[in-house]
């Protein structure tokens, strides 16, 4: 693509020479002639400008410096919509793999691509468009929608845990539910999500669940979370739109975040949070409250012993 | 089912109608006329009564307000009965499906039923009537009781982490033992079980293990254990009966956990703990006193301000 | 093996008799005649001595009290060159298993072993003497060194978790780099390794990752790092050599950890660590300065009542 392509694709300013030829992008450290470099911040102008490569995106408040440039308002969004040029083509083709097993009762919408090892329950549905990678199971009953992407080793529909305690041990309560995922989710490698007891575990449209993660029964979740990896729940948390959730975060059953709000990494969730809240630790609290007991925290062992000296 | 067959399934008492036919179980807000609704406790009962169920099962303290109802001790045992009543044929039936790989010296019981994509192990042995979801892997040795359920993507025998640190880096120490897992055992999706480095790693009969849970070498579990998501165990941790684990805790090596102990959720278990205890925090305490630990953290802040005043 | 052949093979100083036969290394508990016991550390001495074992492997400052025995400088060493003696053929024999899904434009090397249900994506590079174990997933571009292990389920190469907000929700970032795994490194059960968004993801030779571990876009991963199970990565963090890592650790994204660094269980890493570091909690600190506010929030309720007597 030449520079001035690029430019017009992003809607941003072209700085220099737009027929600069460009083959490839590249990290900073790695870059050659032919390669685009982003600088998604302005601290790694400097080492981008010294590198060998063809041209850059940059954001819009930065200097050139006389290199060719495109400037953006968002080298992110950029970013996004360049590599999808530059990226191969899909690893997993359209159509279900030889070695794949779909169950006859199971429909499979139109441009599904199902690759090998993937076992498909009975009455399960793939929307159109959606890509599953190998070595995914998805149990019985499980509904996905358009353009999800599913990767590998992903377990959709597994039983929730529910065991009622008896004087013989623990007895199984069956998981007779579903799972409901929307449309444009993306659920990462190794994932678990949990049928629903009775009624359906939902993921909304939209959604990204990073690898690891591991889903209860019975949740409910919004459009556009944003969860992270090895992120653990109980049965039946409600989270709202757009709620983000950071690494090994964890939530106690039964409980309701509100859209926007964000979830720090490790945090433990114990009771209902309100929208467009941000919250860290565990018990979790209002990160700014948390913030301020954890500075305290660090200072505890001079504080007592000043308070012995009194 | 007539609802006064399901009252003497349950042995509950009978309230109203006996000759409602009930088609399904259904959650409070999906509830539509052939269905029945489970009240499991009594806050959820005014909405309950609201809906278009044809029948409730109540806990036995409950008034039905004039619909048909069984009253009962237990509703959640009461759940189990039922929805073994409802739930559909079971999804991999018996037998070895054509897809999977079973060494020819694995000995296989009476009644297995073994999915797709499923790899057996040299010596393995499968007690009967134990099922085994699809994209299992169970490694060399491993032996495994009657009436279990391994999840998709469970990992058992896998080599425990064992290296001894030399100047040309980490040397493996080869794990040579096995993994003796009970009857009735439940191991949920993608839960990985290591092999003993010498002798067994062992899992008692009825335990059940959630999604994603991590038991190193050497570990040994008693019967009846209830172990949620996300835990992690180093080597040789003993467990007595009946230990209950809350999701993401985790635990030091070479300890071992009283009888009839609960651990709650994100916990980290750094000693041997007492049987019928309650724990709690990271390191683990009685859970009462890491209650009063947290309970004057938070009010750490505000402490800290008066101390200065004074 | 004669007890003789056994000193002469770990360079210890051979107690009694040299001709006594070892068919099997065993536990203390299990010990039996023909067993050879390790002894690891002196206080499972006398325990050891009582067991039937017809040998031992002690360390060197220890008695044996008259029984056959080698006296070695490291047991643990020792431990690992003897069972190397006793460990059974190779599970997965070299090769290719009819099974396994590998694409024409992969590499393989010479003595590569890869199990049933092993996908292996295009342009993907195995070194020799490497062994896959079933259902792995190695995606398009993966590049893994000489002698390494790859345990099952684990998945490598799966997209970074990239996406930009947008008004229509959360807009992916492709991810077209990779994942380079140098040699002798050994990747456990269920472990997921993300690859770059642009450039790749490094795994340094020697570096072992235990169960259920999320390695995310961009790490890099210096030689000889021990990372044990439930670690959780954001994104490009970098360790430097031999840095070890405790269950459930999590790090922040854009970080560096220096050499020989422990970070202890749980911990939560959330900016750039110095060599020769050891630490632990959340945020990470100095172990020492750690230990010191966890005892004193130990003593935090009763140093507030001590307060309020004042």
């Amino acid at each position: 693509m030449l520079l001035l392509e690029i430019a017009s694709l992003v809607n941003g300013k072209l700085i220099g020479d737009g027929s600069v030829e460009i083959t490839s992008v590249s990290t900073i450290e790695g870059a050659k002639i032919g390669d685009l470099v982003f600088v998604l911040e302005d601290k790694f102008l400097a080492d981008a400008l010294k590198s060998g490569a063809s041209a850059f995106i940059l954001p819009e408040s930065s200097s050139a410096h006389g290199r060719s440039a495109v400037l953006v308002k968002n080298p992110r969004l950029a970013l996004s919509k360049i590599l999808k040029q530059f990226q191969p083509a899909a690893e997993i083709p359209p159509g279900i793999h030889r070695s794949a097993e779909v169950h006859p009762s199971a429909r499979i919408g139109k441009n599904v691509s199902i690759g090998p090892f993937v076992y498909i329950g009975p009455e399960a549905e793939i929307g159109d468009g959606t890509i599953i990678y190998p070595s995914v199971t998805l149990y019985r009953k499980v509904k996905i929608g358009q353009r999800c992407v599913i990767h590998s080793g992903a377990r959709i529909g597994v039983d929730g845990y529910g065991f009622v305690p008896t004087g013989e041990g623990l007895l199984k309560i069956p998981q007779i539910g579903g799972v409901v995922i929307g449309d444009d989710v993306e659920i990462f490698a190794n994932v678990c999500v949990a049928r629903g007891t009775l009624g359906d575990t939902k993921i909304g449209s939209g959604t990204k669940i990073d690898n690891l993660t591991h889903v209860a029964h019975n949740c409910k979740f919004g459009k556009n979370c944003a969860i992270t990896g090895l992120v653990g729940f109980a049965g039946s948390v409600t989270f709202e739109d757009n709620v983000a959730v950071g690494g090994q975060a964890g939530f106690a059953g039964h409980l309701t975040v509100g859209k926007n709000t964000t979830v720090m990494a490790k945090a433990g969730v114990t009771k209902d949070i309100p929208p467009n809240s941000v919250v860290s630790g565990f018990p979790a609290l209002d990160h700014k409250k948390d913030f301020e007991i954890q500075a305290a925290l660090r200072r505890l062992p001079e504080t007592m012993k000043k308070i012995k000296q009194k």
